[in-house]
């Protein structure tokens, strides 16, 4: 059984122009005019799925196909339909356009599966609007912070509407979710899927560097106490740090303010943040503790402000889906996604299980994000024999 | 001949009330109410001083004393009202109330100079309405910049006002000025009267260094061109090549913007301002061509978007104080000055001189900013003997 890969692609194109400008890219923002013209056209192809379809409190989507076993769980899987500002037309639909296209396909070979199988089309997975991973949050019972309040009140949301979005996982069996890589690891090795074995875990802090602000012209070099100069050889030494740990964490300074920050004054404060991932917890957590001890008397102090667990992949799902790769002799190798995504919330309550294909030059997140064709349909394929593995357990 | 210490502090405590605020310190900015307040009051000391006032079109306010001798040119002194947001007291009109009290005492001891004697108090030093030094760069016939002229507009100033403001430089046997230190040089010395040897020169460069942006989860460290990382190892290298020179020149990076700056994204480019100053240009010059250089090829590209070039003080003024140091019996030394002053768009038309106090901890442009009652009447005393030198000779 394979799905319709001509079909398939023609649902990727015809989605990928609800949003998008030449030029600028995607721009599919959650609870905008083109997010529902989306989420309108995908209803439709949920419809002519044989999926019926509901729409919880917060935007989130559900196909469901009742299974023949009523006592079976659900199998769900899915992805999400939003773009960032300026994105590409692949991030997030490959993995609901793929999953409506499985159920299609079963139906079309009159499959009747064991299980309830869910089509999930989350919303808000970008997080421009209210904020990162927002939909399936929801789903899975997180509460919002201030900053997503502030944000759902401009779009009318209210904690009523998230609480009445929470799903019930003892009711599933799993979640899957197929999605661009936006990373070259696939590329670069030539291989066709990345069967992912765990999302990396993220610490943030909030790293401040105090010197002595001062006038940079009658101040002499032997006199300064600049934060800025302390900044980098911590910023320097962080990185190294970061590297000697080996080849999964990763470390990465993208923000720096500097105060006052005039040319000519000495920085007397600089505030930066400091972020790693990697696949477990421990490391990162030890590597900041010793940063901070090392540079506390040169002025350095670290205040965690962000902390996401790793979520590991199912065993059993990993397992189907190797075997998925095989069966359809695709080549494949196990990752770590480094970014987070939906799964990332419901396989803290569920097994989960994550497909990538590859992105052409690891690029996401802007028009040139791309890839193949046939990629795209190995992947749906792989989703396909996996459900079916599943299904048959 | 000396002149009366308890007067002229009384006056600075006066002046020292226009526009100050407990716990904010002095906010006099130019065309302000408390700027021209505080204008008032100084003209009406330059007229008890025996005076002629007469103000320019952009804001300059001049005192002159007609000399007995015709021929002979003006000897000219004073510094400037105006202040930052929050600054202190003393900033300026220590040297713009030293004159005025230098020609009253002249007055009372019936001296008749030969020299026409001016006390000039330019506008606008601080340029945080303007810009920089705009009283003394109008009187020299700077013409204004863009931005400048965007400013003086808010003002009702026009390019006829800068230009009605020239003074003819050919007038003039020269242009002294006494100022706090804003350094501390003479506190850490134990020395009582700085006298300028010159003001540095200053260059500024953007500083462009281009990586590649890219998703901080998914890009592995051995995949990195961080723009951020690169700046450190520039910035660091910087410095310490500023260091290496000697202990004249000193070097800051004041200013550094993150592109895309944001937490999750690896910094694709980042812009930093650096700047330098020294006695001469040329070891600037060169250090900044060696930097760029070194770097190229790492992505750093320098761009000049500054350039104020050193002014020395004249022999026969530094001869004239040094002198009435001596004569006075204070201990004194030669400095440079790191900041920018009236006196150096003055000191390139003609003869120039600057007479530099302690400042207490070298703080200035904060409300700390204090410097002694004796040693602010050291400082008057010095320039009073100063002018009779220079008017004898």
């Amino acid at each position: 059984m394979k799905i319709n890969g001509t079909r398939l692609m023609e649902q990727m194109y015809h989605l990928g122009t609800i949003g998008f400008e030449e030029g600028k890219g995607m721009t599919r923002m959650s609870y905008s005019p083109d997010f529902f013209k989306g989420t309108e056209y995908v209803k439709g192809l949920m419809e002519d799925a044989g999926l019926s379809v509901t729409e919880d409190a917060v935007g989130n989507v559900y196909g469901i196909l009742r299974g023949s076993d009523e006592n079976a769980k659900i199998i769900a899987f899915g992805s999400h339909l939003d773009s960032v500002p300026g994105g590409g037309i692949y991030d997030g639909p490959v993995g609901v356009l793929s999953a409506v296209e499985c159920v299609r396909t079963l139906k079309e070979y009159n499959y009747i599966p064991r299980h309830s199988l869910q089509v999930i089309s989350f919303i808000e997975e970008e997080g421009n609007v209210i904020g990162g991973l927002f939909g399936s949050r929801c789903a899975t019972g997180h509460m919002p912070d201030n900053a997503d309040l502030a944000n759902m009140k401009m779009h009318g949301l209210t904690i009523e509407d998230v609480e009445r979005s929470r799903i019930d996982p003892s009711r599933y069996e799993c979640f899957m979710e197929v999605h661009i890589e936006q990373s070259q690891n696939l590329e670069l090795s030539g291989t066709q899927i990345g069967v992912v074995g765990g999302i990396v875990g993220i610490v943030r802090y909030k790293a401040v560097m105090t010197g002595f602000a001062n006038h940079a012209g009658t101040t002499p070099m032997r006199l300064r106490d600049d934060a800025l100069e302390k900044s980098c050889a911590v910023i320097t030494d962080l990185l190294e740090r970061v590297r000697s740990t080996g080849n999964t964490m990763v470390g990465t300074v993208g923000v720096l303010n500097i105060s006052p920050g005039a040319a000519n004054v000495i920085p007397g404060t600089v505030e930066f943040i400091i972020e790693l991932r990697d696949r477990e917890m421990e490391g990162m957590y030890r590597l900041a503790e010793e940063l901070q001890r090392d540079y506390a008397e040169r002025g350095l102090t670290l205040t965690k402000i962000l902390e996401q667990k790793n979520v590991p992949c199912d065993a059993r799902v990993i397992d189907a889906m190797e075997t998925a790769c095989d069966g359809l002799e695709l080549s494949h190798m196990k990752l770590y996604s480094g970014a987070g995504h939906d799964m990332m919330n419901m396989g803290r309550l569920m097994p989960g299980g994550m497909i990538f294909i590859p992105s052409k030059d690891g690029i996401s997140h802007r028009a040139e994000e791309y890839s193949k064709p046939e990629d795209i349909i190995n992947g749906a394929n792989v989703l396909l024999r996996t459900i079916l593995t599943l299904d048959e357990a």
